[in-house]
């Protein structure tokens, strides 16, 4: 608890007013000693204090209460100007040039206001230095790492690929450190990948993932998790976080990633964008490490619907239109909050209401909580098969949640297998005949994007609701879009459309109807 | 010029002071109009006015008026959301979230004054999303790109390399690239990298160069000009301008560059660095794409000394101490500007009130304008060597003062290149002679950093005053240090040092004594 360096000039515009200064180096001490109490003594109460930072703007002194006590102090610094702008004896605003001790400079900006309590900020916008690259989100960037074919329909976008991919001359890192250390360099670019450089889009960089991708939160201790561009303090959703943070934020124009039970899907919902879970064996997973390959698809994200569509099609023939009726199946929406349900009821009836759909049927679906068991118990044995043995010769080198989890798929026996295997036959089998015929429309995700604090016990639940949703599309090897149509509070939350196999540009050019 | 749209909501915390929203709007609109008179008028007149971003805080109308019309105009953009804290009828704080056409979110911060002549800005705050990476310092950054060996004095540190060494399994850009676009898959590390992965350092990535390291001045027309993390808007300094930004912004701890003519302490100089040019052969320059091999030198950039000392002891051997008295050269001096001279003077006169050094005592120095000349000659003709067939092969790829000095270069004969090394000789004798007994002390630029808009002239005037005065440690082949000591009107000015060759570490060593 040093004393802060005071020695910085206080440059003002007419007399300083009187306790500001003092109150300004007060605050400054408190920030140093991490003194959450003083910090908060010296932010105006109420719902209406503003902080802003790189992760956004929060809004009323709860959030930004909660931000310092989840932050664990700021970075150790030194106050190298201020300058003080006042506005009668009762109001300043206060610029502050920060030099941090790791170097570069940033700006400290606030609004102080004084009332019968003393000073306080009312609102404050701080701005760091960027580090090289934001390692929560990339584990290699390049300006680009690999240019594109240099013309093309995919000419002037930027690549974001997940760390599943094999890049020739990279190593596959697969979101663990321990794995990453060992991997070889890739001689071959995988064909997911090269048919978008062959298409004119450049790659930018390898994009972060969940351990081993069997993860929807978008967690990673080892390297961070990544920032959700749409909504400060919460996660991205995953396992495809990094390119989907990416697209999100606008380091890049397309992740390519991975869907196996919602890795597009999830990240797309959390974050606002646009996401295609593509048809089962569509596009080409040579080269991609496997989580569970009876489900893993290649798809990708991006800002809008236009240029997923044109990703999609340098990826894959075009066919024709679709025609089919939409249809809901309520059974899905029975276990959800009541506050997701009413946000996809009222998505759905602004598309109605304003002509894009038509009124969707209500149709029944078998058993979805037997249809998730069963699907999560196939993907577990496929996992295990892909990654047991490393895991094995490797304890300790996963963690988490998705340590607990490659430890239960451990544990699935062959009869447990075959057995589910059968279970999801059936259900797939039903759902494609379903699907002949119409599209269905459910939302994306059980919730919006839960907070980052949130409690492993939560995100479960959480994870559990969604995958009730987002299997279906697995059982089927059906496509299913995420396009963000519906919000939560502000929090965005993707409409999800799932059509028959094969139908994927044709899913992307039906939903122009949801928005243009 | 499309009417922007008006459609956020607008938060107050009261009623909204009488035409403050209005304003807003008008602002916003100059702003997307690149309209520069409507957002100067919009603004407060006179030296007080703030403004600030990543690129550092601007104090002054002026200073903001000139960064407006060397912008060429702000990126696209929607307001998301609109906040007002107000204070009194006369004086509000307003938060904007932005929402920028390319992705992510930002935040504009204002402090609105209204006086007779209506609301106006007198200070503002404005960040921006981050690209993944800054492509003006870097061409491709990891996490880290080349992990170091884990343990050794090195560890924790993190080194940007310039593009001119080869990295196993990058290319060599040097900053052209046309060059980069032809350039092999380096199959071996250079040992000067080597060294410092085997001491520890990670290799955090490969940053930008001048064109073929033949500047001093920093800037790269293809990848744009690295920012001066010191002084907003001015060069850099070169050639290692990647490494040295680099490091002055805090995304690396240890640039690795080269100097051949002050490539290494020009940069130090003009962003407040300490910057170490080795003696000539010192460390080894296998692996490095060459500009002048009689005067290539391999050397480093950190923000401290101590840092400086603990890379040049891992990679040299130690010595002895340095017990030699100090001196200076008026001669040198008297070619400088005023406030150079004055700002030298004031520095050197601080150490000797400080105790820290003994009064310098000062010696002649032989005609530095015909040292110069020789230096130049004997660079020019070596660098045409290396790269004149490439240059001849590929019209156009070299631009501005580069490619003009390359032409020059041609023009030099044998026998003007034979002379000019026997006055080379004669003066290095000299110096070597001097330094065997003193440490020679003097500005290490002419100047501070120039404005990144200054005219081709102004650059070449400043380019051959600097050149004089590091050409010298050339010519000798000797050390020299750039340490951040001096400062003219706020922007830091190196103090250099010569010593003997194969006094580096004892050097840095010695330099202690400038600052703890």
């Amino acid at each position: 608890m040093a004393d802060v360096d005071r020695s910085a000039e206080v440059v003002g515009d007419g007399p300083l007013p009187t306790g500001l200064v003092e109150a300004f180096w007060r605050y400054e001490q408190a920030l140093m000693d991490d003194d959450v109490a003083g910090l908060d003594a010296l932010f105006a109460p109420g719902p209406l204090t503003l902080r802003g930072d790189a992760a956004g703007l929060l809004v009323g002194h709860d959030a930004i209460s909660a931000f310092r006590k989840g932050r664990g102090g700021a970075p150790a610094r030194r106050i190298a100007a201020v300058h003080v702008r006042s506005a009668g004896d009762d109001a300043a605003f206060v610029v502050a040039v920060l030099e941090p001790r790791t170097g570069g400079r940033g700006q400290q900006t606030q609004f102080w206001r004084r009332d019968d309590a003393g000073w306080r900020i009312a609102g404050a916008h701080v701005s760091a230095p960027a580090p090289a690259v934001d390692g929560r989100i990339w584990r290699i960037v390049g300006t680009p790492l690999v240019p594109g074919r240099g013309e093309g329909p995919l000419r002037g976008e930027r690549m974001a690929v997940k760390d599943l991919f094999a890049v020739r001359g990279q190593a596959i890192g697969a979101g663990v450190p321990a794995y990453l250390a060992e991997a070889p360099t890739e001689q071959r670019t995988a064909p997911a990948v090269q048919q978008l450089l062959d298409a004119g889009a450049d790659l930018v960089g390898i994009a972060r993932t969940d351990q081993f991708a069997y993860s929807i939160a978008g967690a990673n201790e080892a390297y961070g998790t990544p920032p959700n561009a749409a909504v400060p303090g919460a996660l991205p959703g995953g396992s495809s976080s990094g390119p989907a943070s990416a697209v999100a934020l606008g380091q890049a124009t397309v992740g390519l990633a991975t869907d196996t039970a919602g890795s597009i899907r999830v990240p797309a919902s959390y974050q606002g964008l646009w996401g295609l879970r593509t048809t089962h064996g569509a596009v080409p997973t040579a080269g991609l490490l496997p989580l569970a390959p009876s489900f893993d698809t290649v798809g990708w994200l991006t800002r809008d619907r236009a240029t997923l569509e044109r990703v999609a099609k340098a990826a894959l023939p075009g066919g024709s239109d679709l025609q089919a009726p939409v249809i809901v199946a309520p059974r899905l929406l029975a276990g959800l909050e009541p506050a997701v349900v009413d946000a996809f009821h009222a998505a759905v009836g602004m598309l109605v209401a304003e002509g894009r759909i038509e009124p969707p049927e209500e149709v029944g679906l078998a058993d979805p909580v037997g249809t998730l068991a069963a699907f999560r118990a196939v993907q577990a044995a496929e996992a295990w098969r892909a990654h047991g043995p490393w895991l094995t010769a490797h304890p300790g080198a996963v963690g988490g949640a998705v340590a607990e989890r490659f430890r239960a798929a451990a544990a699935v026996t062959e009869d447990g297998e075959r057995a589910a295997r059968d279970v999801l036959a059936e259900r797939g089998a039903e759902l494609r005949e379903l699907l002949a015929g119409a599209l269905l429309l459910l939302p994306a995700a059980a919730s919006p994007a839960p907070s980052a604090t949130a409690s492993g016990v939560a995100i479960d639940r959480i994870r559990t609701a969604t995958l009730t949703l987002t299997c279906l599309a697995g059982a089927a090897g059906a496509p299913s879009l995420s396009a963000p149509i519906a919000s939560v509070d502000g929090a965005p939350l993707g409409l999800a459309v799932v059509s028959a196999p094969g139908t994927d540009v044709a899913l992307l050019r039906w939903a122009l109807r949801l928005r243009e």
